[in-house]
């Protein structure tokens, strides 16, 4: 099975940086009670900008990343976090292969 | 303790993205076994570059990430990879706080 990985950056309002790596803290943990596929989502804040939110994603294959966004917990966190995005200033997909750190 | 991320991408001299892919899936595995303080390193394949190559790193500190620098083990790993490498085109310092699959 073939991997599925993501490296973004997700731009909060002025302000809200603080507020969204909650709300991504908080999908994280969902992930790992009810989330199958999810081997690695790391959260990770920018050093010189307090609303730019690093997120890294690694699933066991492109199909269970696409199954996770129709978990209804998953919806739920989207819809606490959109009202804090700005947009999304990076986006790369990528084939994890191995490493340290995956489920 | 404030962890220490790096997101980077290195670019392999053409034809050479499976070799040095190889070596840095080596180095993770001498982490796992003897490098204190590294709680992810993720090697992943770009889809459209075969010589494309990107790491993303998770320290419990940037003193941890600097201390691994200086082991035998990864200079050695440093050393088989060199002449592999054209180029690093991405290198981000991030701040991670948390997530799914951190030691």
């Amino acid at each position: 099975m073939t991997r599925f990985g993501l490296i973004g950056m997700i731009r909060a309002h002025p302000g809200k940086g603080d507020a969204l790596a909650e709300v991504l803290l908080d999908a994280a943990d969902r992930m790992r009670d009810s989330v199958q596929g999810c081997e690695s989502y790391v959260i990770a804040r920018a050093p010189d900008d307090p609303d730019a939110i690093w997120v890294t994603e690694v699933w066991e294959s492109r199909e269970a990343h696409a199954a996770s966004l129709t978990l209804d917990s998953v919806k739920a966190a989207i819809e606490r976090g959109r009202p804090l995005i700005a947009g999304f200033s990076e986006r790369v997909e990528t084939i994890p292969v191995g490493g340290l750190g995956l489920g």
